[in-house]
């Protein structure tokens, strides 16, 4: 499997779109902001900032997630750098893997501009939008420019699937409490090559005293005492066992089918940026967001989209592009709707959280 | 109409799409590449290039000829600069109105680039792609960023259609033979405008001794003998009101559609170069395409896909997007059933053709 060939988060805007079931992705913007806002803001007065400010967004999606770090990002410059007479030119790069749908975001920037207009005054500067399709554990820009980097809920995923998890991982779709030793080792290996990997190419593209932000879905122990790495992905695990025991799915699929993820501790992200070199960090904060969030935060009174049913809509948003070609239609379909009840289940009986990492970084 | 809300080539890769019917776009490159490769050639030899060289395409569109033009500018690079020892950067802006389908290129650019590889050797510079989604009557990138732009049969487009167009061009949706004079004035002030514009705000853009080329539909002479401003649409517009006369399509219809289109003459592009002052001419050369070259190029014996069959599917494809929310699919595809039968017996009178005008300019 390909993955920078077929992955993406699901196009569009309509009901099973990533735009329409990114809430979480939103709320973990959302908590990261004040780590994001003092770094653009250190940026802003130890810089000696060029008329034009670079800024990239790195695995940026197709939704409102998109543009809602590039406003929050704008405004906060805006308002730091308000006594100042000349105006910031802004050129803002959006990346993701060209299986995204850069479509929808372009047609939407003339709205976009035109409210971040009404809302900070109309004459803040210049706002150039780029799309940048490629991955970013590649080069994407040329040397030296780049002035701060944001990227969000994105680098959990890997480049690939590490190799012969189809061999050694037999019934999981993920590190599980049942996978060996040797499985854990073959997704951190893959998570650490390409991390590093990351890190090397934005060390060469991030000029010297650039910012950048990135938060991680991750783990909070270095070694979690149920071996539970992802609890959404143990609970999906469940539901395609539970077809494979009635004969809906073959045995042989779920053996092929390894989630590309890694979702690092604390330690072993610094431990690769402290290894690759061209970065210092400044802050590593984690963070936790219950999955019940939906319901407290939302509508809790509808029973049919409360937070079981946008969890599952959530994780078969950004995994469906890769399930559907192995699985096919139909039983993604039913796996999701199996997966939901699994959900409502476990949430009924205990607290069920998301940990996020954000570290903030220099380039020395 | 807001043209650049809803203007288009046809998107994907389907039997009406730009991509498969833009063999006429592809002549009119390379027609003028002898103009285009001397300018990137005196770009190389006088410009101190730094290592990374940027280069925009303005009005790209989506299929083939996309990256053709880029293929050949690189090659030709390489090829002028294979003595030297260190091997450029390149970043690529390929820009078009939002609405383009940015998907499409996004997603050919590995293949592309896996293609130009095999071609020139692997040893070739990075090579950076962005997508630019916005009008280029605007500003489109940061103040002296680019090397080299390209544009090509793009510029004949105009930002609106000239005002009262409705009002004073009844029964034409192009300046025709039967068209007053203020409707020529009208279109001809607005591409003053919109050319003047553009050639300011890539005055700001492209670096001093930058280089730009553009070849745009035009008119050979100053005051065409017939006012017939452009054949294509003269014949469409024959098409439509067939229909009318028929009581198929409403009168009032037609006279509220307007092409946004403006074929300048020689005189016109140079006058508009000198009047607005960033750029030198180097070059102002005048080609033509005879309509038949399909047949002549391509296969002529098939009579279900001769020149005729080309030029209804090429100005469908580039029309498309006006003509459907205005008139309704249904008509759209009645219209050109018509219009392949009036260019069929056009052609079988007298021979037509194309005059592409191609400016080489140099920034003061």
């Amino acid at each position: 499997m390909e993955v920078s060939k077929i992955l993406h988060m699901n196009s569009g805007v309509g009901e099973k779109s990533y735009a329409k079931n990114s809430l979480l992705q939103r709320k973990a913007i959302s908590i990261a902001w004040p780590i994001i806002k003092e770094a653009i803001e250190d940026l802003c007065s130890t810089l000696n900032i060029p008329t034009t400010l670079t800024i990239a967004d790195l695995g940026c999606s197709s939704g409102p997630n998109t543009l809602m770090i590039v406003s929050k990002l704008i405004k906060q410059i805006e308002l730091f750098h308000k006594d100042h007479n000349k105006p910031f030119q802004y050129q803002i790069f959006l990346n993701d893997l060209p299986t995204n749908d850069f479509n929808v975001i372009f047609r939407s920037l003339s709205n976009f501009l035109g409210d971040l207009k009404t809302e900070i005054g109309a004459d803040f500067g210049d706002c150039f939008f780029n799309g940048v399709p490629g991955s970013f554990y590649g080069r994407l820009f040329p040397k030296n420019t780049l002035h701060f980097v944001h990227s969000s809920y994105s680098l959990q995923w890997l480049s690939q699937v590490p190799k012969r998890m189809e061999i050694m991982n037999k019934g999981n779709i993920f590190i599980d409490s049942t996978s060996p030793k040797d499985v854990i080792e073959g997704y951190y290996r893959q998570f650490q090559k390409d991390f590093s990997l990351f890190l090397k190419c934005r060390g060469e593209e991030v000029i010297a005293g650039g910012r950048m932000v990135l938060t991680i879905l991750g783990r909070r122990d270095e070694y979690p005492s149920n071996n539970d790495y992802c609890h959404a992905f143990t609970l999906l695990n469940m539901a395609l066992n539970n077809m494979v025991d009635e004969g809906i799915v073959e045995e042989e699929k779920v053996h092929r089918f390894n989630i590309p993820n890694f979702m690092p501790c604390p330690e072993e992200v610094r431990a690769e940026v402290l290894e690759e070199g061209s970065f210092i960090i400044n802050e590593l904060g984690v963070s936790r967001i219950d999955w019940d969030f939906y319901n407290t935060e939302f509508d809790g009174s509808n029973v049919y989209v409360d937070s079981s049913y946008n969890i599952a809509k959530c994780i078969r948003s950004v995994t469906e592009s890769l399930m559907i070609p192995h699985f096919g239609e139909a039983i993604v379909e039913e796996v999701f709707q199996r997966y939901r009840k699994i959900v409502r289940n476990e949430m009924s009986k205990k607290k069920i959280e998301f940990t996020n990492l954000t570290i903030s970084l220099t380039k020395i």
